[in-house]
């Protein structure tokens, strides 16, 4: 048997590519330490004999290497989505971001070479970009001037996976996430704005002026793209993945997430085009070099919005 | 009383740097946890009343910050410089580089956000493009992709820097330093040769073809150019540091340097044109941004080699 390694693998990406890999025939040892994933996340899966859940800190390359061991059974793709996923807190404490991000690489990477495992699959981010204006962002641009310890921390699991493929590992992939939305939901936008208007369904607050605009992708379409580039040939392999679109303004997400949770409220915004600290205002993000592929996303932007908000107000209300 | 902090204060460039600083009238705060640094380089400074040591690992925010609080005094300029050095040695294990250099940073930062420091001055490295090919390297260019741990570590350490400037620090200096050479020498091809030469002065082996080409900067010159930096304007400025030319090939430096230790010698070549993993084979190395602001450096890649294996080899000899 092989087995698929996931970490972060009760997060949300995670769990909608072990639904895919699952389907696809394939067998899954997802670990996460639970600080942010959530077991609950799994209940689909734990009557799943080809699904394997260990509770594990994969900072901890001994108990990670141990817990492939007790599998008895050889690991080829690593899926690496463990890291922290909430920005603000890791510019209040930067080990946040060192500890969930940059040594769980770290740790992957030693765990990788210790067993020679061939293939990682790497969960980067639009983040290491930083704030580069008006111009489109494709894969080879630079200065790379990430603008929170969250970027930072991905930028430098970037570097060290490219040094691991320079001196042992046989391939890696770089997937340079957007922002992603979908179920099961954990943190962003669209969940803030629901949670908001629960609590107060008069009035929805909103962080900035509203004409901050962002790419959004649907997590159907992210696991897609993954496993797509997951098949393309080549020993290092770095993609954005996103719409082919400029985005949806935050202006437009409270105005679907009041339509659908509570149509009478208003919607009060504040001033400044940045939400906080390591937030970019604008960003013109190209996938010209995964179209080429012959990949393209089967939602845009404000496609995958209406969905999202739909699916988690599902879950929320 | 106003303290300069040099982190790494027991390295090559450190001494260097100090000994420019006190100079020009600066006090000094040294620390080195003398791992590769040696106390004897400090020697002719420990006379001086304004040069203070203390033999700390850096990557330690509390002992650092400790070292500080003893002086009472205010440290505004800090000069990061601990940092591995040893490239193969990272590759071999990653946790040197990761523990010498990306958490060095990492605790510096802490330190500098604790005792609200104004300014830090950071030695990076042309190690973080990784292999361009024939692209003349400006700052802005891109993809980066270090291919030893070395650059990676670097690079992370850069990614950090900048979301600090976001975040809390005030003002910050990365400093991308070629090739440098000059004295105390503790490691690097000159000093290898003129070893190598001692042991058998018959025959010196290069490792690869001698067809690598760098630059290189004599130390007088970089620590020239990173004071030049720091009195720049600007919150967040990024130089390479070097020579003006296309450098020199190993081969023409094998032959420097046996023609000063051991004339008759005959020079042995490997084959390939990398002599070890990390190691990138050609580098145009631009220093357009930097000659824009007025300087230039005193010693072509050339001179700097020939003025290098001279003190070099009175060092060793």
């Amino acid at each position: 048997m092989k087995l698929h390694l996931i970490t972060g693998g009760a997060g949300f990406v995670a769990v909608n590519l072990a639904r895919q890999l699952l389907k696809e025939g394939q067998a899954i040892l997802a670990v996460d330490d639970l600080s942010r994933g959530k077991r609950e996340l799994l209940a689909g899966f734990e009557q799943d004999p080809r699904f394997n859940f260990r509770q594990i800190d994969c900072s901890d390359a001994d108990a990670l290497s141990g817990a492939i061991d007790e599998m008895g059974a050889r690991v080829d793709h690593v899926w690496h989505l463990a890291a922290n996923s909430d920005i603000p807190a890791g510019i209040a404490d930067p080990r946040i971001d060192r500890d969930r991000t940059y040594q769980t690489t770290f740790a992957v990477l030693e765990v990788m070479r210790r067993h020679e495992c061939s293939e990682l699959h790497f969960a980067s981010s639009s983040a290491i970009y930083g704030d580069l204006g008006d111009q489109e962002i494709h894969e080879d641009i630079g200065p790379l001037q990430p603008i929170s310890n969250y970027g930072a921390m991905k930028l430098a699991s970037e570097a060290q996976i490219r040094a691991a493929v320079e001196a042992f590992l046989p391939r890696a992939d770089i997937f340079r996430f957007p922002n992603v939305i979908g179920v099961p939901a954990t943190h962003g936008v669209i969940v803030d704005f629901i949670r908001k208007l629960k609590a107060t369904p008069d009035c929805l607050e909103v962080l900035g002026d509203g004409t901050q605009q962002k790419a959004y992708l649907h997590v159907d379409d992210l696991v897609d793209a993954m496993l797509h580039i997951s098949r393309l040939d080549g020993r290092y392999k770095v993609f954005n993945i996103g719409p082919q679109d400029d985005g949806v303004t935050v202006r437009t997400i409270a105005e679907l997430v009041r339509d659908r949770v509570s149509p009478g409220a208003r919607i009060s915004f504040g001033t400044g085009n940045r939400g906080w600290i390591g937030d970019v205002p604008r960003f013109r993000y190209s996938i010209q070099r995964l179209a080429t592929t012959g990949w393209a996303p089967k939602l845009s932007s404000l496609e995958a919005v209406s969905r999202a908000i739909d699916q988690i107000a599902s879950e929320e209300l």
